[in-house]
């Protein structure tokens, strides 16, 4: 590609070893500079990372901000920082690439997508599932009426088993740095599965499951909840640090049902699976199923983050090549997803009273 | 085998269709009787589903009761006149194969327990997925502390997609038949898979989700629950007649994860799979899993149903011709699963406060 875009990377933390790696992979993108609190730390990530030596080193992400060479920043700060640094790379003219949870609250989010649309950037979050063409597959099925119907219940977990270290230590749960602790971490991928699962119509109440688990800080560090539609559509998911690496996706339609074990990272780079049913039921004497769930397997050449940051530095490309709008679907689907989540934490913090889900 | 346990079969019910089949199947068990309320129907049953011409069909269950051949009973009556049948089966010295659910309430159940108890007789409730040798092969592996550890969460979901003549007659939606709906239909199994995952442990309490709905009999035909253990372990489940045919059960634990998505009725019915997980972490860069999980399947000569059969007819055979006792093991589930039932239902009728569970 002529062009590719410029990607600063803002701070090095551990993500951001892959990310760096895919915008390498990226037709469109390359990294060209790294800033750190440290100059040394963001000498020491380019050397680790094989990125090629002309590419600067900053000690400070306003250096990084500053340079010229820098198009876009993909930003893996801990999230109690995304707003100040998002609004401060807008403010900039750079285009925003935001790990994910998006920000502590919406009301920061949307401060952040005040200054992206203020200066014309591209904002999107690090959700990195949504851009595996497995779940363009999975999409295209759960939209079609016949084979699939319309949702009707469904239910995620994204579980890991922190050990004690990051129990301590982790970003993750300092109340500081990240208070929305498993809820934000790994919650957030299940509220947005939901969100894709409905065409991102937003449910009307949020309740979390009582007795949720916060280590002494007070930052949950497991917990759940259910998420109510009017028309009687349930959503159940379960975030934890307390339980074997999991991430179970169910999607029950009237007339299908998709399951998948792998949501957010797919067990394999190159090929990922799901299984649909539609239109099952017993054999005679309910000894067995007919027809069977259906296997599907996606195969991708790139992973979902280099397409991630193919389709990130496609619409930043438009739009500095070609004077393009900004692509609005992303941050619109990042803030739906910033506020159920408020919803749940507002459940969690309430003792499991409904929270309504609101955005003006 | 030289003395079968020979069985009556009360009503002629659908299910019974395949129960007989399974009777035949099991090597120590026959079919010697049919009752039903007509004897004309009883006569078709035993010729519809090739049962020798020797079989005796009686016009009424007290008539199959006074039938001395009839060594065992098989009860799948609807729900609110399981009571009344099973105390009379135990009070005529019958032992007790009762379909699921197995009352309205504890306190119902406890009656016929005390019958089969006070009369000598074993009991079993029909839930056909415990006598899978892959239950065997799941319940190994989750009682291995190294692999798997300690339940941590877990959700289950039971759901078919019932259609309007369902919604309209069958027996599972009329409240005074079956009242305890999908609950106590499809939300028997899921109760039982989370009591079984959890060694029968009772959980403390549980708390419906808000918003189950009901039929204009105001039998529940959607619903589900969470369950809550004191030492934070939590189990959701849902069951539905709205949506898609679904038997997906997930149990999380420290160290391991099991995940299936047919372990009530297997696809087939002759090898039945599962997945296993142990020590999963992600690859480098969090590219992938590894190990990935790993799958399971579990071949089995004859069906769970004929499996059960086979157990229950050996309890029996024990008691007829060396006089032991019957094993108490299968009332005590029965007993914890209908108790775990009871406040769910408690908790939909009481707009979804938390209800505890208590058994004396």
């Amino acid at each position: 590609m002529a062009n590719p875009v410029g990607f600063g990377i803002m701070g090095c933390a551990e993500i951001a070893r892959k990310v760096c790696r895919a915008i390498g992979l990226a037709p469109n993108a390359t990294v060209v500079a790294v800033g750190s609190r440290s100059v040394d730390k963001a000498r020491r990530f380019i050397a680790n990372n094989g990125l090629p030596e002309g590419t600067r080193a900053h000690g400070s992400y306003e250096d990084l901000l500053d340079d010229p060479k820098v198009d876009a920043v993909y930003v893996p700060l801990p999230t109690s920082l995304h707003v100040r640094w998002a609004v401060a790379a807008a403010g900039k003219g750079k285009h925003v690439l935001l790990e994910k949870p998006t920000a502590l609250c919406v009301a920061e989010l949307d401060q952040i997508l005040e200054a992206c649309e203020s200066n014309g950037v591209q904002f999107m979050d690090g959700t990195m599932w949504m851009h595996h063409p497995r779940t363009t597959k999975m999409r295209e099925l759960l939209s079609d009426p016949n084979r699939f119907g319309k949702v009707k219940l469904m239910n995620s977990t994204f579980s890991l088993y922190a050990d004690p270290n990051f129990l301590q230590n982790d970003i993750r749960v300092k109340p500081d740095l990240d208070s929305l602790g498993s809820l934000g971490d790994a919650g957030w991928y299940c509220i947005r599965a939901t969100l894709w699962a409905n065409d991102y119509e937003l449910p009307k109440t949020a309740i979390a499951f009582p007795h949720s688990v916060k280590n002494e800080a007070g930052v949950v560090i497991s917990s759940g909840a259910s998420l109510h539609w009017e028309d009687g559509r349930i959503a159940t998911f379960h975030c934890s640090f307390l339980a074997h690496l999991t991430m179970e996706l169910s999607v029950i339609g009237s007339k299908g049902a998709l399951h998948l074990s792998d949501f957010i990272v797919p067990f394999e780079e190159n090929a990922a699976g799901f299984t649909f049913a539609s239109d099952s039921w017993f054999t005679d004497l309910v000894t067995g199923w007919q027809p069977l769930p259906s296997k599907h397997v996606v195969s991708t050449d790139l992973p979902q983050e280099a397409l991630m940051v193919t389709e990130f530095s496609k619409l930043v490309g438009a739009i500095k090549d070609s004077g393009s709008k900004p692509e609005r679907k992303w941050p619109i689907i990042s803030r739906k997803t910033q506020a159920v989540l408020d919803a749940v934490k507002t459940s969690i913090d309430n003792g499991s009273q409904p929270a309504e889900i609101v955005l003006s």
